[in-house]
């Protein structure tokens, strides 16, 4: 493998923080990336060669990117995969990960029936297109169910719990359509690993503990606060997920720890996931650096703790949009353990992804990293 | 303080690997950067805001800097401080660290002056203008004396040693003109310490030990392998001279151990520095992350070390120029320990810095690190 100037160009079809934080890992390996996003000067935008405007539909736009790129990816599960398959055979111009994972995952319930057919532990799922499916859903695996929208949900939006089927007919207009309904997995804990799959080999980082709040991830813990043998079973499951993904990249596998210790897969992201951020920090290559190489089917880096880790998300805690302005951010850069990420974002949405701030320390207790990345995370403010 | 979008913009003038480092830094702050370079795409341009081109000196290109910028740098010792000063003053744009700062260092006679005048311990020296003026620096200073230009000189250009009085004639005119002659000192070996001036406050990180052939650095080890009564003489001798330093930034504190344990003080940079390249990977917050907090008066970050680390540069082994192009990369990419910067120029020239590998072990040993950088260094070639 060489280097020459630059590496190489990475076309990445979205330029939210993802894309940004991919830039900003792609710098020091001399990669350079063009972003294809909606919105004009995307978070991506000032630390990336260029932004195409488009959709993550838009043919063109994603032409463009292929035609200035060495290899074509997405950050966002919105990439439409159909443009994607149909550039990458117009140019030669390979994609990773395939199109066709992304579709896989795109629609919720075939992921599952993926999954399940992989021989991979998922809760009981039903398809769901009437209110007598859901009904019949819910006398089967019992109630309550969660209901989840096939396509489009993300950060927990389109899904929701239905008690009972007094409750049917209203939770499928919510969700609008067609959708699948899960037995509802009383978890002791949600639990994420980070894969990724190169040229021939396969990584994963170590095992991380996700806490959500109205469905959207707050904060994460790694190593997972369980025990050994759950961390072990976690990992090799999501060793076997990756072997049923096609194309390189990096994935963000989502697990259920049940109560007696069993592990569930709950989603998969086909790129890198919020359930990782701490691998900037904590590992010995970061996710968004893992997911350059391994799509550029480079030599995947260093997946391992390097120590352990709590990441804080700051999201927008205002009622109504608002010229972003967070108060206060000195405590964060302040605290010698803690590091700050802003993602560029102009406006500031309820409960909006704005940045996040990792915690690391040498042999540290995660309970008092929790309680630190969460009081700092609490001494600043949109409002 | 407070974070909006952008959180601040730093101007920069020059963008070479400094700018394009400070650029990666700075993203996850959610600072921008503008540079100016007189190269159009200079190394940082892929991954800052935006370039503006034009010389160190042009007086349009650093007030659209200082326009555009709540803060206005320098990554360069060629920046004009004239020119900073005069902006300074119409654009009301704070520069850090001060003109008058950079002014001084960009002079050698008047650096080893105003050190020696602040207590500092520097090698002897004597001003010289005439052929005379070195014959008789030497009779006092005793041959061999190290003969400097007082200006433009970088990566040892500009320095030469002066056997006897015969040389003299030759030696000054190879130097050209207004130069220093110093003492010759036989080093145990080179030291450096990497300070930082905030508002308010200073840092200093762990010392490191810098490694030169042909008087360009070629490898840093840190923490520095000598005894912790240098170690910690240096850091002292490093905070003096932060004292009489104006202005906010990151400095590069360059320094000889002696025979008997003696420091003294070689050279100032009064910016993030090549024997700081350490930091990025090896402490809890990088020289060029410092740099971009200390000139905004945000709080410094943490200067202590994460874990040993050893950098090795990537130098231009060609004998003529050519376009850029570095074969078997594939070595330092499959190193976990080892992380790759390039810096994105287009042409390897002869001994030119073309990107650098530091490797990081938790209690490694530093002379296994070393031999492992070396071997990994020797396994890349642009020939």
């Amino acid at each position: 493998m060489d280097h020459r100037t630059p590496a190489a160009t990475v076309g990445v079809v979205g330029g939210g923080q993802l894309g940004r934080m991919m830039g900003e890992a792609a710098g020091p390996l001399g990669v350079e990336l063009v972003v294809s996003d909606p919105t004009p000067d995307c978070p991506a935008a000032p630390v990336v060669r260029d932004q195409v405007v488009g959709d993550f539909e838009d043919y063109e736009a994603i032409r463009t990117l292929a035609e200035r790129a060495d290899v074509l990816t997405f950050e966002i599960e919105l990439a439409d995969p159909d443009a994607m398959e149909r550039v990458g055979e117009e140019t030669d111009t390979p994609i990773h990960p395939d199109p066709g994972t992304l579709r896989t995952i795109q629609d919720k319930l075939v992921q599952n029936r993926t999954l399940e057919k992989g021989g991979l532990p998922v809760p009981a799922f039903r398809r769901v297109d009437t209110e007598a499916d859901l009904r019949k859903a819910g006398e089967e695996l019992g109630w309550p169910v969660m209901l989840k929208a096939r396509e489009g949900g993300y950060d927990g939006r389109g899904n929701r719990p239905v008690e009972g089927p007094e409750a049917a007919a209203e939770a499928l207009e919510e969700v609008g359509g067609a959708a699948l309904a899960e037995e509802f997995v009383d978890f002791e804990r949600e639990l994420a690993v980070m894969g990724a799959v190169g040229d021939g080999e396969t990584r994963a980082y170590p095992v991380t503990e996700t806490i959500h709040e109205e469905e959207i991830l707050r904060e994460s813990v790694t190593p997972a606060r369980t025990n050994e043998a759950v961390r072990s079973r976690a990992r090799e499951i999501a060793f076997d997920v990756l072997e049923i993904l096609e194309g390189r990249g990096v994935y963000g596998i989502e697990l259920f720890e049940t109560a007696d210790g069993e592990i569930l897969v709950n989603e998969i992201a086909p790129r890198p996931h919020n359930s990782g951020h701490w691998t900037i920090e904590g590992a010995g290559c970061s996710q968004f650096e893992q997911h350059v190489r391994a799509v550029l089917g480079w030599p995947l880096g260093d997946a391992s703790l390097r120590s352990p880790a709590v990441t804080a998300n700051l999201l927008g805690d205002v009622t109504d949009p608002r010229v972003a302005e967070l108060a206060g951010t000195e405590s964060i850069l302040g605290t010698a353990e803690a590091s700050l990420h802003w993602y560029g974002k102009r406006e500031a949405r309820p409960l909006r992804k704005m940045g996040h701030v990792t915690l690391t320390e040498a042999d540290a207790d995660r309970d008092t990293l929790l309680s630190r990345a969460r009081k700092l995370v609490g001494s600043v403010s949109f409002k």
